[in-house]
């Protein structure tokens, strides 16, 4: 199909950017000398999650079962299911198990170490766990020195499941302001990896695994010695948000919304698009940065950035307004009925997200291809 | 299935509510003689749209060509695609058209009105069009007393287009804050339809639609005299933006997400579940009201509120973190590991716009039914 066949809203990948991202990511892991467990909740299809895969052991994070199916039905069957694991799912990741998936769970507490002690020794499934650690008060996650850790890694062993080492996510990477500040989040997220693992192994666990990362800690640490893998996603597409953190610049983003004119506000001089929240995501990620960028950054049908005070102003459901961020009117003579425009998002997951099919544009190609994307849980 | 069988995050829809819901609306309109045109953007189900549609004349409303597909395709042939049409969806709509689908568009720019009639011409389709009309300056629409109103339905009828008369959506009824100024903006959506309607009848077109509609104004107007359809959809499942501008009680709401306690954190009293903004949505349509509900209110397994102050404080791509509107900890001891909750939304038709599949809570049956969404354009 050619591009200008495409019906509206859609979502778009260029391969240039995303190729070029991915050799980024790849090239400082492999200054660092770890290897990547890409995390595929953001790209969710299969053939981009072995761009990502290419020169890396294998292994995966998924953020759904449903994901975990939908890679494994298509051969990657290491998996690390990287959210806390609901009691209520223990039974369904031991079908998964039984039927070859070898997929790894998280948890962060006591009852849920007993949760799955219970039912590896009930089942018999030696679960496979890795004990989540708590790097920035975020999110989940023990304290390194939280005696919760040993006591959790004890219950497995005894219902004869596998400790299997540590994982931390740095989710306050998110709220950094400078290269300074990521430097120091990416410092202290290993840090804290590395110190949970020792205290297991203190405790007498071998605490393999020690699993870290985060788009911007993983491209802005300096070392990541004790580390043993590292784990992003975002970073194949790149997003509005992460342009904001210094991570990336906004002509890098690989991922957009294709959409198209469908009226004009003349009073205020603003635009209508057919693009509303419910193809850009009400995402506001970039509301507490620097620049607000609205729903996103308006491009021409190439791409290109019209220029950065042209956003997403607001969204309907099914509408979205295109204003400057000054308040200023538009040239609507620039914005003729029926042209097409791209959308850059504030955050990549959430407006991949509200799709289930992307369209890949090959950079030698004249024609789009059709990319599937997994959804629900 | 039983409901203790559903994996979480699920969509759940309460019938006993949804009904008393439906049977609200209904009322009111039968009251002001006017009848329903249910938007389906909300439900996106075609089970629960023929309880929206009983007692009324067979047409709904719809916001993508997608789901005027999957509505037509299960009997629903009269549908009014209430978003202002893409010129580049023109040639998809003359197909639907050709199948036999009974589609009305909108538009609201002269130039749209120029691509539809230069369609009309070169497909030989007489495209029945709304012109949309503007009554609170939020959106889109043409002011009543604006040339290109008339220009617009000209051009159409030069075409061979029909220009059926006015569509109107207060949008901004939203942003009220109390009951008078319900009223108010449904007395002014009226007026506006009317005379846009009365201009259009005055230079020689016969208008016999005058559509407007909200589920605010719907269920606050006090006359809808020269009105001759009413659209809302939200009315059926109703949310907390909903409540907040006293339009329901947040008891009424119909639709909430299932979700498991994965997590505590200790130091600041707050419970992990997994339900994050892939479930919930990233709306926060309560933010800019008087009481801001985060992303959503917690009620127990069997969807009583446990005490409003509870709300979803924040959410990552999986996991929601509740915690206490005032600040002060949650009593974890409430929360353990692997119990059932439910979230009640800020926004119905955002937060089932996450799902693929809803689950129907019949009030007299033990067991629960899946009913698929129409999603995508």
């Amino acid at each position: 199909m050619r591009r200008s066949e495409l019906q509206t809203p859609a979502l778009l990948v260029d391969e240039t950017r995303f190729e070029r991202n991915v050799g980024r990511m790849n090239a400082r892991l492999a200054r660092l000398r770890v290897p990547l467990r890409p995390h595929l909740k953001t790209v969710k299809n299969i053939e981009l999650a072995r761009r990502m895969l290419a020169g890396h052991p294998g292994g995966a994070t998924v953020s759904t079962l449903a994901e975990a199916d939908h890679f494994f039905d298509a051969g990657i069957d290491d998996l690390l299911y990287a959210v806390g694991i609901a009691p209520g799912k223990i039974e369904d990741v031991a079908r998964r198990i039984g039927r070859g998936m070898n997929l790894t769970l998280v948890l962060d507490h006591p009852e849920t170490a007993r949760a799955v002690a219970d039912a590896a020794r009930r089942l018999d499934v030696p679960f496979r766990v890795l004990l989540e650690v708590d790097a920035d008060g975020q999110r989940a996650g023990f304290r390194p020195d939280d005696p919760g850790l040993i006591e959790s890694a004890r219950r497995l062993e005894r219902g004869g499941a596998l400790p299997a080492g540590v994982m931390v996510h740095a989710g306050g990477s998110y709220a950094c302001r400078d290269r300074a500040g990521l430097v120091e989040i990416a410092k202290q997220e290993r840090d804290v990896a590395v110190a949970a693992a020792g205290a297991l192994r203190e405790a007498g666990f071998e605490a393999p695994v020690v699993s870290a990362g985060s788009t911007p800690t993983a491209l802005f640490a300096d070392d990541l010695a004790g580390v043993t893998e590292v784990r992003a996603g975002v970073y194949a597409f790149m997003d509005l948000v992460m342009a904001g953190l210094g991570v990336c610049e906004i002509d890098e983003i690989a991922v957009s919304v294709l959409t198209e004119v469908i009226g004009h506000r003349r009073a205020p001089g603003e635009v209508l698009i057919d693009a509303g929240w419910m193809a850009l995501s009400r995402d506001r990620g970039t509301a507490g940065q620097a620049v607000d960028r609205g729903y996103g950054v308006v491009c021409d049908d190439a791409g290109r950035v019209l220029a950065p005070e042209v956003i997403v102003r607001a969204t309907h459901q099914e509408h979205g307004l295109l204003a400057r961020r000054d308040g200023e009117p538009l040239d609507l003579a620039g914005f003729p009925i029926g042209r097409r425009l791209r959308i850059l998002p504030n955050h990549a997951c959430a407006t991949a997200g509200q799709f289930e099919r992307m369209w890949w544009i090959d950079a030698g190609a004249a024609s789009i291809e059709p990319l599937d994307r997994c959804r629900g849980w």
